[in-house]
């Protein structure tokens, strides 16, 4: 009974997501729907992406968080469009609610949407939200165990960013263990170290968005 | 009707933790529940309280993942009593799992259970597990915001670790700002600042278990 409730919901998102992406196909935006634990480093991703690429490419924002909207306020100073979903509790961003911001984007000025979920490594991987890819941010502190303990994630993701490598001498942390354990759940996600902090690393990222933009 | 689900479920949940609180209480055994982001020190805070705490307190330990035992068996060399629960999927622990970790547990023997839940900052604060106390552990590098953006965590803290404060020197952390912003959201909750790879701060951690067992 509780089971079939929760199939029902699944299915209904799934529509709702196909919904969201077939108009962003019709618009030409790239939506990313960024992944990671609290604290791993999507907004200082999205900053850092936003600083290189707005030049070139024009970039809206949506911002999922249980509740503030301290991260919306970050990006906004940026000048770009941003969205601030408070979820109210709920521990993931739906494809009801990247729906409604849709409604309220200027999708025809935009060419890449960068969507942060909410933080969390469980809920968010089961809920399609109707983004085109998995982008999942890891961080050296914490641990290089997490796929192994939670796998889902590493399974759905379509791009790892490893990031805080600045740390590593600081911590230990085998690079080669978490690629192997990536591996053996997803043998096509593609793994970049990165440093939002110090910038190492973030041409891959920017080199695979390009590729992504082009392939729309 | 939704949401009736989900209140019936939780009803249901918080009548089961009683019961586990009753038979904890009973049987003469302190149990935490110990949550955090995936990768703060869960794992070696019960490390740590186990290699001090051994010969003065017997302890058991429930282990919470999602998936994969390795937290499991590496508490298991410490040579006390461990139990694996694999939610399969379910992103925190409730009271129908520990109640049955409870009957392969062997109560009459411990003093202290450390249950440590499933990584996840939102999801585990809302389900009772029937232990006496929540602990929260925090990491300097997840950053000084996370009471703002994941405040029901914070506020069923009855007691905040603020770990890994040997890499405080390599980050940006506002110690007193996170006082501040976990003071406004529960002004009980006692913040101990620790490092569970130096050790450092670990004894106002050890006195407040102490505390917590006299008590019971």
């Amino acid at each position: 009974m509780e089971i079939k409730v929760l199939k029902d919901i699944l299915s209904a998102n799934d529509q709702l997501a196909q919904g969201n992406r077939k108009l962003l196909d019709d618009k030409g935006v790239l939506a990313l729907n960024l992944m990671s634990t609290p604290g791993a480093g999507k907004t200082s991703l999205i900053l850092a992406t936003i600083e290189r690429l707005k030049d070139k490419v024009s970039i809206g924002v949506i911002e999922g968080d249980v509740s503030s909207s301290i991260d919306a306020e970050r990006i906004s100073r940026e000048g770009i469009p941003v969205l601030q979903i408070n979820t109210g509790g709920e521990c993931h961003l739906d494809a009801v609610m990247i729906q409604r911001a849709l409604g309220n984007m200027p999708l025809d000025d935009i060419d890449l949407l960068l969507i942060e979920n909410v933080g969390n490594l469980v809920c968010t991987a089961e809920f399609d939200t109707g983004a085109h890819r998995n982008v999942v941010i890891a961080s050296i502190p914490e641990g290089d165990d997490k796929p192994l303990k939670y796998p889902l994630m590493f399974t759905v993701a379509d791009v790892i960013l490893l990031n805080k490598t600045d740390l590593l001498p600081y911590l230990r942390f085998d690079i080669d263990a978490y690629r192997r354990s990536v591996r053996g759940l997803n043998d096509k996600v593609e793994v970049f170290e990165v440093s939002c902090e110090t910038g190492q690393g973030l041409e891959q990222w920017l080199s695979w968005i390009d590729s992504q933009l082009k392939r729309l």
